[in-house]
């Protein structure tokens, strides 16, 4: 064994040689897309400035700048800042992350002092500033839900008359409101925003490792850190890169794109030809080049798929952290771009709703015609004159008379006397009652219960606005000097 | 086109035929299970008839049903659920669903008054039976938390003092503490529980439908009903089948389901002989057939694996829900198995996982001699001595001697002096320095923020604690007859 | 330290006590359900026995055993197998495992002898007859694809020159013949026949342990076993728990859970009564509970559901497999319940959809009436109207007229000249032509590449046919003698 | 009623002028980016490109394009080809798609006859460019498959005679040869690479519709077009929008994915200190800020992590896909970055893992040393002295002291004799070889079936690369003029 492994030294020296050349094959820059993409590092860029900043002065307060050096640093970091909103980055080429980017860059600025935000814990910088990013992304989200329960809400106050055939399992039942419609999804959104609010909670609280070391433990100012950068509080971590929270707002996420999906698919039946319940008009569409003129609900589409990409990106999250050791692993790394995705079509598919609903034309005077007919049981009529060697089409029309019947005398089916089935074929016997589903009709069907709703989704979304709007979370000011 | 459509309508009769014939094909019983898997019904008839009884209690406030009536109807229902403890399912091979079931047999212990259960709205009553059951499996899931919790934070404590080599990527970084392993999956996992009581908050109300019947609304009394299924309120809903908590129960399920997996991966490597960190009594394990004395560490890769359960569970439940229209629909029901497997699923793992942490024997003298070695460093030295052309072997040999010396005299490698290198070899100049990792070595590692957060856990784990014991959701009591 | 770890081995001693304790909390048979399911043992039981059964020929072709012995042991697997067939499992509640179980079953009927077949390794015999088995499911799916393939063909002949309206986007555009929406199912299902087909040929090998135990290498004869299971060769492994083929099996039933997902949505849409394409009688339905009368498509809601099931065991399996060590471990096991699912829905789905689709009802004469308006212009010259300031309700009348008008005159919007437009409304500027879509329109539609395509796949069906069935792979022969 | 819905008109028209101006918020540019990422649109151009020659010339080869009008488009054609290479796309901000923005940039070369690449239908253009795409991504997946095939074989034939400790579960089994874990890898590669040659047999299809226009159908030849885009023949298709084969590569890519990262898993586990059976050289390591000499095996880590990714496409993948309409949709878009996704990562884990194995260096001597002990008996050992009462210390120092004279004497536990356990500790009574695994120990391991198997995998991989190096599938030879 042991020549064997006397040649694989050998070995090794070539192999470990032919590792540094094949390494230079992909480019260090190709590599990095890969380990550290630029759409993430954009993302972050802002939030890592701001958290420098407060780090700066939590070194001040505890006495290791002087007030002259974190003045200097400040301004500095400042510089960088208002570079980056004029759109120039502080990264170049050779940098291998954004924190020794913004090390370097400050150092050109400001010379060895620099150094200082060096001394940050990595894991607990990328940490901290994924949190800072999430928290805004976060506020976001509730304003965009916020504007999106209003739309909903306008139009169910603008429809609250109106009936409509009724579905369940695309099939007719009774006819039901058209307002029922909006206040439902409102609803399931003032879910959402609920779920939001309790993992903003839970985020806005800076993370402070224990069992770290008991030096830095002692000097280290969390208090102060936790003020600059407007936390509610600060709660211990063992594991500092710990990441359910984004697993939770993936989840939220994947939860509203499925209620966006199913109001988004709802909506595309009835804009059919064959329903024609709503229309959207010509200023919405994104014209073709072959056909300049046709009506593509492509935003109801992209609506309606898009819960497919909240999901698929959760399911890659979940299985990224999945059987990880619990030490600090790459794996922190390569969950940003799924959690990027997911925090940039948040937003997209709630702006979008808010712009498309208002725009569509519901056709409010063919819903309640077909809402006057007895659908419900006319299938039911159709099978049984089937069952009695009806050719289709013959069962069709007969039915097709009885609903017109029924619709001028405002009566349902199985209020006809055996008599006036009789008139319209002798097939009709008694036993025709067993087929039909009768209820008691009442009008109006919106009762007490649809105001009082109304009356307390308005309230709960006023008060959740304030709740979005009183909050300030602007890192920023912090960075603009405007705190 | 007409001659086409009649012979259609010929066709359309054999098709029919076809069909009734084809549907006898597989039996009716082989298509139910698809549609109604009986473990879904199973886990479903308890809560079914607790909520019938409710609802003839209520029937009963509401003048519908006389006293004797619904003394009758009661017993009746407390008669099956008895049969349904000792094994007997009111279901038999023909009820097309648990709720024609129910109602079948009721008759036939009752009569005719029996029908009144069968005047529910088959959608809300399926609505409400599976809130019941999610509300009594995340009850359990609470408890589950909780003793896991307890056996974390006690392993905590046991392991106070026990240093460890520390690790970053799997790779050498400072000692830490053992304890604060436990510590950390403990505070991971009163995360989860905090997620699970805010759900816990959202799903405990009885939904309360708007915009139906107003002769009905007007008269069913959702207050005694929610008062008898012990609801702590009301809330209201357009849509009956609204499933947004079975997605968020899903959610949170995943996301323990993560942790437990990390946990479980990094207890599987330390009980590799490798590592040598922890032992698996033999107490414990599953013999198999050919090797009947190996311990198989079986729990632990199953407690690894399962989250992918959970997050494939999720990823289908999400699927389910996707783009299907918002009126009522069988996806409801398709959604159920997922949800089933979710919950049987999430006992287990924190069952499983409170068993096989206490029995898990760790070597902590292997922990502790091995964390005092300068293992961060040693990588780095042999790659000096390689890149020196020295052979991979020899440098391995110099370098485990500089160990053993710096271990001796409890030093770091980076302390060593450069005559301490040389003696070593001569190849180590002053530039060994550059290549070593340094820093103020501290004793001991465990600061005052490690006691501090213990006792925070501690405190917070009797607050929730008293939370899942005070809290009493037993909607059976009202079955027993003990309420 | 030591001190420490004293007092810790203690402690360990009680642990282990507290384990043993707490592992007879849930009892054996509880943690046997999650680590081999009753289904998955059900399932792998006539597979064990027939693999064997071959392994006690192969170690009598071996002259391992004598030929009484090996006739002695092939009876009692026989007895076993039919008391399987007849409903007695042999397995009990003691056994770990099924290969356990048989084992015991085995000697219990043949002595001591039947220790023979405990000899193989475990691994590779877990992986053999989970090969067998997913082999049948893939034939089983050959059949079920081959026979919704027939079905779909002969609905496109029966249909072969209605037209109907096409849609794009759910939009009204140029109609289309409702025999290519049979075509294209057909087709996909034909592909997805193909990926079946290469699957098989790559999972039809016997696997054959390369770099084992020496001796046993020479000596165990894997072809006559080859032969004897009826596979068309041997494959080399060195990781006998290989299993991307399960992988692939469920990425496959995705595929086609998706192409029946999308046929059944688009069937669900048609039978609504605003569209109205297709009518399921009443034959097919199943009954409600609270309204008997009605028709609920739930076959078809579950169609277009389960493809998410397939896709939520896929991710499952995917995340299973991450990751983990190349090592033989549990997670081989931990794969089946999802890779059972996937086999048996697999055949419901395709099982489902021979039987609902021969029994609807194609409203050939509704479609044919709506492919002659000018649907896709339809909305064009509402916009146009509305644009110039006429209320909704007033533009859609006239446009309504205009289409009677068209239609009689089987012409296209586009067709029409100014003068016409006048007469309709004065607000038709010569501009209209601008908004309109024009095509030449060619009749028939149904060009000779409809019925070379028709021939073609009728071809393909048939050789595939030919494929399945010609295909014996009945490895029962073997244990029934029959072979 | 009337009056509701005449006011509802009134509505409308703000309606439609809100949506106006609320489209106007989010700029044209911003929402294109979600429906066209510029990502995918850079992707597919030189395809369009290439599409649209061949177009050109198949209409120029109809009659329909003089030869004078073909050359100057195609010369047009190339130019925007070569502007597209040297960086500068031919799209601009107000090209709603690349098939417009082509349309434009190509009628500003060339005139009004540009003009005639826009008849083309955007369903079959952007179908047939996607194909082209994905068929080129494949042959890329081919060549980076081979080339990790030969380094893993290479690596297999270096440590042929490499002795290593076995592991199942991650416990001590049997000692295995190192080369098996290169050659069980290559052979998954193998499989992997035959399922994409499967893939790409049939996706090498020019798709040809059916039941289109009857006019166009006769003239258009499909045939040169073929030719000219070099794909092996034509296929019927009747829903041009037909996307199996994404969702077939996207699994075959998860697949690979799943491959990949069990091989980085496993070698992460092996690079552990306390593992130590393979190094990475500092030529291979991305600094850290903090730490500069620490060596982090991110690499592996991605390549343990990006399996998740490929995972959560498919499930994205399957889910947009799931139950939309047969008819084309938007959808077709909306599948494409998760496409991008796949591929471009799928070429990254290929390279990368062909970079990162030969730069690894194998400590064969640890891996052979530890490979002589006997450490499948030695956990079985340890708890026979616990359960007589030895403290875990003190069993653990006599079974290392029983190791290393088994070592020395080249035996297993099992050999002992009585007399020689007696040695050890009087507590060995003759129930010892109860709790011991024995076998018959071979040598060498390597038998006649690993050189074998090595020798065909060696021929395969050679058919394979001429396969792949064969088969030229340069469409852009067409447009370079070079063909």
């Amino acid at each position: 064994m042991n020549s064997n492994s006397d040649t694989r030294q050998g070995k090794a020296g070539t192999a470990g040689g032919r590792a540094a050349q094949s390494l230079s094959g992909p480019t260090f820059e190709q590599i990095r897309k890969f380990w550290h993409p630029l759409s993430v590092e954009n993302a972050l860029a802002p939030y890592q400035i701001a958290s420098s900043l407060a780090y700066v002065q939590v070194l001040m307060h505890m006495g290791e700048l002087s007030q002259d050096e974190a003045a200097r640093l400040t301004e500095g970091l400042r510089q960088i800042y208002r570079e980056l909103l004029s759109g120039t980055s502080f990264l170049n080429d050779n940098d291998p992350d954004i924190y020794t980017g913004l090390a370097r860059r400050l150092s050109e600025l400001c010379g060895e002092t620099a150094g200082c935000i060096s001394r940050r814990s990595s894991v607990e910088s990328l940490a901290l500033d994924v949190r800072l990013w999430v928290r805004d992304r976060l506020v976001s989200a509730f304003r965009g839900l916020i504007e999106l329960r209003q739309v909903l809400l306008r139009l169910a106050a603008e429809h609250e008359e109106v009936l409509m055939p009724g579905h369940a399992h695309l099939q007719p039942t009774r006819p039901q409101l058209l307002s029922l419609f909006f206040m439902g999804s409102e609803s399931r959104l003032h879910r959402d925003f609920n779920r939001m609010e309790e993992l903003f909670e839970r985020l806005n609280m800076l993370p402070k490792s224990i069992g770290g070391d008991a030096q830095l433990e002692r000097e280290f100012d969390y208090d102060v850190l936790s003020r600059l950068l407007k936390f509610q509080g600060t709660t211990h971590v063992a594991f500092a890169g710990d990441g359910d929270y984004l697993l939770e707002f993936a989840s939220l996420a994947a939860i509203t794109g499925v209620h966006l999906s199913q109001l988004a698919s709802e909506l595309l039946i009835w804009s059919s030809h064959e329903f024609g319940y709503v229309r959207l008009p010509r200023a919405f569409v994104f014209r073709e080049q072959r056909f300049p003129a046709r009506r593509n609900p492509e935003i109801l589409e992209a609506l309606r798929s898009r819960s497919a990409l909240f999901a698929g990106r959760l399911a890659e999250l979940l299985s990224i952290m999945k059987g990880i050791p619990l030490g600090y692993s790459h794996e922190a790394n390569e969950a940003l771009p799924a959690v990027l995705d997911v925090v940039t079509n948040l937003d997209f598919v709630l702006e979008l709703s808010s712009v498309v609903l208002p725009a569509l034309v519901f056709d409010t005077k063919k819903m309640s015609d077909a809402a006057q007919l007895d659908l419900e049981n006319r299938g039911n009529v159709i099978d049984y004159l089937i069952e009695k060697d009806f050719p289709q089409e013959k069962a069709t029309a007969i039915v097709e008379h009885l609903l017109t019947y029924t619709k001028e005398r405002r009566k349902h089916l199985a209020d006809l006397a055996p008599a006036e089935w009789q008139e319209f074929s002798p097939a009709f016997e008694t036993d025709i009652y067993k087929f039909l589903t009768s209820y008691d009709r009442q009008e109006p069907y919106a009762g007490a219960s649809l105001a009082e709703a109304f009356r307390s989704a308005t309230k709960q979304l006023d008060e959740d606005n304030q709740f979005a709007n009183c909050f300030s979370v602007d890192v920023f000011a912090l960075v603009t000097g405007e705190d």
